[in-house]
């Protein structure tokens, strides 16, 4: 049977499969995807981050028990910083040891970071459809880190699940303004330590100037303890419901479109480019001349720009000779 | 006076106003930028980066002054999560009250992360050689953070230094792994804390896997203290030194120059396309029907990469008619 069908037929094989062959970018599992993409959208997607620290694997862990016992179906992506030494993945681990994998109604799924020139965003988004198509009730994607490409990632989520933590010191602060657009449900977890109110108080203060119609509750947990999840999760159908009373679903999920169409537009834009050995030793050697200060960068990027278009028209007008 | 002179002479009125206007990808201060590149790759460019609740910022502080008394001129670029909702940035507010203000040999600057599609790059990227042109020895880019776009910042730098901080749970396994590759020299600040020597330990054996011809050292300092800021700063010469003596230097310079040149030529790509408001709106269609599932992301993209290159195409066809 295709590997297609045996998506629908909820064969998780058949996504462990899939989401390989998307990490490598395979043109058939492309394909796949884009001839199932009618079938998607029936997920509810949840991103879920914060800090370093913050406790996020046990509380995805309690959440993910939370959804089952309310009857849904979850499946988890952890966005995994893979170590370029041990060539392993850290995360990879913990998942493997976790006894959700005895659970036939969960699918968890660790991905690397790296290695994808540009192609993070669409290999999660395309695992993310995958677990979709399995029929999952809930996707969750979870991301170490406060940086921007974690916020491009869980920014492609319905909801966006903060987690916080007391201690932080100044840098809290900063942390607050670089998230505090993105997170939908807020939880300070390891709560039972000091400083766990004046977090939450700093937040609630930082909230409270943002005047849009929804917002977003911050409650506390200590998820080790199973303390607070209901409680989260909740709040996170509370956001649910707010998305599909109002036009903010659909306008998530036009914004998220958007996002994905310019994302494999420059990636594929630059996936052509580097993929003739030629073209990358000329770019070497541009390198080089900007590098010895021959050429500056600038003028330089016209010159790529200008090559790749030149190459991607030969290459389309290849592809229309051919079918 | 040109601007382009007065930076040249020292001007540091000159290179706020140059910062400004590459921030805002202002086309003259790029020409001014070309024309003087010839005269930059003086500097030498450093990273620092770490987790948040590491102490960068006083660490920074520490160090610059370091720097100064062994008598070198400092520019600082902070590259700061800058407030949705405050609108203000907050990292800005610290280097206000900064005393390093007053003297003539620091130049202090911090920069947003928002606002600016893709061109995160290209503006700090533009900060550096501005700083570099200024006549500045040291350029130090401070980033919040441990995301993927925080690594593509301080990549571009000659040597990075990786501040770490005891405490931080489970999670340093997963920063580990992510921020391995990309420190030269290793802090562990607030080394007064409990658990810094495990931290310490933990970072050391990860290094010990790896085999490359500069192996980092970890040193530990309590920034608050001004206490081992002199090792770091000696570390921090001493990778200098070992690039120096080998190929080192021009490889990683040839690497920093073929990231900036693709950057340019990705975002010049998606700000052809956006500007024009017909195009805005076509996008906004297609993302329309994508997110109805009436069409799939895929096939999607390659139509707006087509549409790209046609534009693109005239685009060019029309300056070269002007010029």
């Amino acid at each position: 049977m295709e590997l297609g069908e045996r998506l629908l037929q909820g064969d998780k094989k058949a996504a462990a499969r899939m989401i390989s062959l998307i990490e490598n970018d395979d043109p058939k599992a492309v394909a796949i995807l884009a001839s199932l993409y009618q079938h998607t959208g029936k997920a509810r997607v949840i991103g879920i981050t914060g800090p370093p620290g913050a406790g996020k694997s046990t509380l995805v862990d309690k959440v993910v028990k939370q959804l089952r016992s309310r009857g849904a179906t979850v499946g988890v992506i952890a966005v995994d910083p893979t170590s370029p030494f041990t060539g392993g993945s850290i995360l990879g681990d913990r998942i493997r040891m976790s006894d959700l994998n005895l659970d036939p109604g969960v699918f968890i799924r660790s991905m690397g970071t790296r290695g994808h020139l540009g192609g993070l965003s669409k290999a999660t988004l395309g695992a993310v459809k995958i677990l979709d198509l399995l029929g999952m009730d809930y996707v969750l994607i979870e991301t170490v880190g406060v940086g921007q490409s974690e916020v491009d990632i869980v920014k492609v989520a319905d909801s966006v699940l903060m987690v916080m933590v007391p201690g932080l010191g100044d840098d809290i602060q900063a942390i607050k303004a670089g998230i505090m657009e993105i997170g939908d449900v807020f939880v300070i977890n390891k709560a039972d330590r000091d400083g766990a109110d004046r977090t939450k108080m700093e937040i609630e203060m930082m909230l409270d100037f943002n005047h849009q119609e929804w917002r977003p509750p911050v409650t506390k947990a200590v998820a080790v303890k199973n303390e607070g999840i209901e409680e989260a999760v909740d709040n996170l159908e509370k956001h649910w419901e707010y998305l599909e009373s109002t036009e903010k679903l659909a306008e998530t999920r036009i914004r998220n479109s958007e996002l994905e169409i310019m994302d494999l537009a420059q990636t594929a834009l630059v996936k052509q480019l580097m993929r003739n050995s030629d073209n990358r030793n000329w770019l070497r050697g541009l390198a080089e001349k900007v590098a010895q200060r021959e050429q500056d960068p600038y003028t330089t990027s016209r010159l790529v720009l200008q090559e790749m278009m030149k190459q991607s028209i030969k290459e389309e007008a290849h592809e229309n000779t051919e079918s």
